[in-house]
């Protein structure tokens, strides 16, 4: 059986795994950074996917290069494309971490550096898997297709042009992503649906500049009181949103959906705790955390400017207020939809005679991954075998656009299939990896090939 | 009689007054700087001063110094404390000026120049009335002693401590403060009521630091939308201020008050248009603008502080946020009573669970000035004598310190006979003085001096 050949390939090979990510993850490869260290990472994939036979390349972007790679077997075989990410956060507080972040140190099981999961281990998975055929002469069951982004930490900038110029190179009939994460140790989980985010702006004027609270004290309308009342109409007692239309569109959560997430190991008090608080006193009535998190839109003021913000005080009147907010969306919802619902709520309630701007940043629409398709349904039971657990279907409250160009650009609903663990610190200091995920992903990613093909 | 005697010389002397005022004016005595003009300027007013037989001196403070005098002509007669400031506004933006700031220019019949009103202008004066009076042989009516300071327009940090160390010095029957303006040209003004000023800052706190409004947004309560229905729930629709108590002392406006107020030349229309509005749609129902600018107290957030307030977005939920509030107070009001009132009205509207942190800025008290003592006779006859109209008797919404403080640790209530024309351009770019202005000043400080001695 050919499962087993690759799985003895991988265990005998896990040293010389360890020491090849770890030259992966020395390199400082942080999109922000124009220091070549994105150019080196990039060229360290090309020069490994081609050392596997893989036709790769570094592609240029306008900012951080793209590796592209494909590797053709068979035209009866499915074409999986893989995508992943080789840049990293920045590793600021330095001093923060236990050991130094482009330095990869293994304690107590696990991989500590910057990228050892998110995503250069991750992605690492792919590479190891596909070696493990290629050595051992075992016939590979899909083409694969790489697509290995620099600046996914970032924003994806550069993404969704690339995508645009390159649809027919990236065609295919599966993607496989393992950027996200179990939730939680020994459950294995798989993301199928992501809530869009939109933000924007709105300014409330009143004066021509800012004014002398003394002076002019009494007479003037305060534009900050204004954003204040209109951002306390947004919200009812109850921590329902009261923007008219806000909840329109949402899905009605299923019994079945409510009973398989009340089952998931999660615990409210821990997680208040994490946040430093006692107890959850936030959110909308009637929903656990996890059907707020994933299954209810949010709408939060991220900041409010005007007056004066800076150390002490100032008795100013400011001329003008602003308050920038966002909104979580879910599957279902139109964000453009939202935003409009939302300007004409705070259009509505601007006083006579003073002026008003709402400025739209972003509206990027949520993601409902399909939970039927042939390659959810291999990568469903390899994670199954590998683990020796069902796997949980999990949403994520976060949105993470890629899947959506990925299902709105080619076509292709993406398989989010995540390694990582929920204590991996993301983002943080003392980022790490476990070795037991680490190496059980390479044989999940080879065993969920294996049962696409059949 | 005298006062023919000092105005004839004052008339005759006008070229030489105005080139030793351009010799102060030319000199940059900002507080803020630590350039040695501030030094410069003192002593050059101590130079004046000494050479007119007053016994003046430079008396240091920890930041700008104090320039002191006095002179004394008999036990007999009333003892007047002037007091001024030599320090300026900085000129900043200096691109907005017609004429080079510490260069005093003449046009159409003003002086512009940095200071020329605010306060070397007008505090001038005094040290012309009193050359007058030397340079004429007339017998001073009064003794005299000068406090002039070089920190007024950065809120005179050291005034109350050196105050507290020269009381006995410092003692006198009256103040006179010439630093405010006519309510209108041609309407001799003298300011008996300011308000008063308090400020400070209250924190809300939910988690223990920022979070992702994606990973976390519909479980966390947002502090910025906590402090938006604090401050929203601070006023009613008719701009009334909803803290509990926060008109209970202010005292209620005689009708004749309000006739004498209704009665001065004051044009709604254009003081909107000068603040860049159509039309005020804001203060408090049921007071016209000079009475809720003079007689009622106000609640002002200043500023927003919390999350995001950079340029573009940021879709975080701050784990605290802040409002900074400032109040004025008036007559007959306990500023730290307000204070106390506010902290009440806000504490009651935390959440459950969520921390709270109130900062008390400053609590200075309103002031109201005597307005039949002697002095402030003899000032309202002068002003009229001189200017040839009736004296107002006004009010300010800003709040002067100074005069508070000689109310309660001299025990003697200022006479605020301010020179400056509403149009000065204080504190801004092209400030000006009119020469008319600064002529008759010296002649009703002179023609004030003589009426206190009746």
């Amino acid at each position: 059986m050919a499962t087993a050949v690759i799985n003895e390939y991988l265990d005998a090979h896990r040293q010389q795994h360890l020491d090849k990510l770890f030259e992966l993850l020395r390199i400082p490869s942080i999109a922000n950074n124009n220091d070549g260290a994105c150019n080196t990472a990039a060229n360290w994939l090309v020069q490994y996917m081609s050392d596997l036979g893989v036709k790769a390349r570094v592609a240029p972007t306008p900012t951080q290069p793209v590796v592209m790679g494909h590797l053709h077997v068979s035209d009866a075989a499915p074409t999986v494309l893989v995508y992943g990410h080789y840049d990293v956060q920045p590793a600021t507080p330095l001093e923060l971490w236990n050991s130094p972040p482009f330095e990869p140190t293994i304690r107590d099981g696990n991989i500590y550096a910057r990228g050892a999961d998110d995503d250069k281990g991750q992605l690492f998975g792919y590479l190891m898997a596909l070696e493990a055929y290629v050595r051992t002469d075992t016939p590979l069951p899909v083409n694969l297709k790489f697509l290995i982004e620099g600046e996914e930490e970032i924003g994806s900038p550069s993404l969704e042009g690339f995508l645009r110029e390159n649809l027919t190179e990236l065609a295919c009939d599966a993607v496989l992503i393992s950027d996200s994460a179990f939730f939680a140790e020994g459950l294995p989980s798989i993301t199928y649906a992501l809530r869009g985010v939109g933000n924007g702006e709105f300014f409330i004027t009143e004066a021509n500049s800012d004014s002398h609270s003394g002076i002019h004290g009494g007479t003037l309308r305060n534009p900050l009181h204004v954003v204040c009342e209109i951002v306390a109409a947004m919200r009812d007692a109850d921590g329902r949103i009261m923007v008219p239309g806000f909840y329109d569109d949402v899905l009605t959560l299923t019994p079945a959906q409510r009973e398989s997430w009340s089952k998931l190991p999660f615990d409210e008090g821990e997680y208040a705790r994490s946040l430093g608080l006692d107890h959850l006193g936030g959110g909308e009535r009637g929903y656990s955390v996890l059907e707020r998190l994933w299954a209810r839109p949010t709408l939060d003021i991220n900041g409010i400017v005007g007056g004066y913000a800076g150390k002490g005080g100032k008795t100013v009147i400011p001329g003008q207020a602003s308050a920038k907010f966002s909104f979580r969306s879910v599957p279902n919802q139109d964000p453009h939809k939202l935003m409009d619902a939302i300007e004409q709520f705070v259009a509505a309630r601007v006083p006579m005679g003073m002026k008003f701007r709402f400025e739209v940043g972003s509206a990027n629409p949520p993601v409902l991954l399909g939970q039927d398709t042939p390659a959810m349904q291999a990568a469903k039971e390899a994670l199954q075998e590998v683990f020796g657990a069902q796997t949980a279907m999990i949403c994520c409250g976060a949105s993470v656009s890629v899947s959506e160009m990925f299902q709105r650009m080619l076509g292709v609903d993406a398989v989010m299939m995540g390694f990582g663990l929920p204590d991996d610190n993301l983002h943080a200091p003392n980022e790490k990896y476990a070795l037991s995920q680490f190496y059980n992903a390479a044989k999940t990613i080879a065993a969920t090939w294996a049962k696409m093909s059949r």
